[in-house]
């Protein structure tokens, strides 16, 4: 098992035959899926855009479909939930179908179902066992730990958690970026929330008032669920 | 100050105004470019391809030149010097013209030297004290940490680089991308040696036979000069 690191959606490779892709969006959309899918909900359908969203509701059928998502950090206007993992309680989602679309996760999501990958996870701190020891029974080939990043730039709280993924995949040859990432997380482990409340992201979001929300993103394995691409949906499988 | 860093030649961005940029190719290139300068050399001429090297040297005149650099880490057929850093004594470069061709290192000075950078320095381990202080004197508003990477891919003892200045810059304000180079130092400082041998490109060196080249890049501060580059040369300024 060789396990490499892409910083950004854009250095995501095209071609990902023979590659299990983990896609990682820690504040928050890969934080958001895992709650959504873990209290209950069906499956989880990304759309780049809003106007994609409301078109597959159209589709779909609207009783079923709660719409979810931000821009700017916030609430879509027409959307029924904003991308805080707290929004995505039972009451709110259990049953039904979230259309889903945020800033950087849905872009990385997207690139990552491109490339005829092998299969493709979702990862998070709250389910970082369960994608761990996903990888290790499955033994891939190749793992790519595929950070969405925080507008086209690096965003450390993904670095973070790739690094914590590289650390507990034992076995694995790392190359360089997965190497630097798993050291850069030793640093940080001992005050997670603290490196990821120091992230760029995490101070936008704790000025548009999301503070809660980092500590929610920093709780390790909270949640048992693996989300996994499946079509153009994000299941439990 | 702003300090950011690029992971790869291709990450440098094309408009470096009012950005000083630092290259770094610790395995080997601005490791060489310091020892050449220290010991010597009146300056070094980064050259992208061996046929340039070769004309350069034709239009300044052999007596003063000596060729360096490397294709798959050892000398070029028909080059003076390769890529160890223990090459360029007293004895071979005190002052010529070292005229300079490598994988690596000269991509990412190129791409830093078409840039219209405020400047561009040359930084290793073995000159990190000189480097944060020439950066701690002129506080330039931004500072681009670029990495050289490997054949295009992230290179871990240029990101521990990048860490160790970014560790150092006191009072900067560190983007994501260099936050996470410094957690990433910060565990590896301990045994940097060792950190860099664990590379990829180190473990192809080992293979080719230039180990010594490791250690030799892992020391901290025994040069105190900063190559900088002026116009298509780097000097000492």
């Amino acid at each position: 098992m060789i396990c490499d690191v892409s910083l950004t959606p854009d250095a995501i490779p095209p071609d990902l035959r023979d590659t299990v892709v983990v896609v990682m969006d820690v504040l928050r959309a890969t934080t958001t899926i895992t709650y959504a899918l873990q209290n209950g909900a069906l499956s989880v359908i990304p759309c780049e855009e809003p106007a994609d969203a409301f078109a597959v509701r159209e589709r779909i059928g609207a009783e079923s479909v709660v719409l979810g998502g931000e821009r700017d950090s916030v609430r879509i206007p027409g959307f029924d939930l904003d991308n805080s993992p707290l929004s995505y309680t039972r009451e709110n989602i259990a049953g039904k179908t979230v259309v889903f679309t945020t800033t950087n996760g849905t872009r990385a999501l997207h690139r990552a179902m491109q490339g005829a990958a092998k299969s493709v996870l979702c990862a998070a701190f709250v389910n970082l066992t369960a994608v761990v020891e996903r990888l290790l029974q499955g033994r891939p080939t190749n793992v790519l730990l595929a950070c969405a990043g925080s507008e086209g730039e690096v965003a450390l709280e993904d670095v973070l958690l790739a690094g914590a993924i590289a650390q507990h995949l034992a076995g694995a040859a790392l190359a360089d970026a997965a190497k630097a990432a798993m050291l850069a997380y030793q640093s940080a482990a001992e005050d997670l929330i603290a490196a990821i409340a120091s992230s760029r992201h995490a101070q936008a979001l704790a000025r548009a008032g999301f503070m809660r929300d980092i500590e929610v993103a920093a709780q390790l394995n909270v949640a048992s669920v693996v989300p996994t691409v499946h079509g153009s949906r994000i299941v439990l499988s």
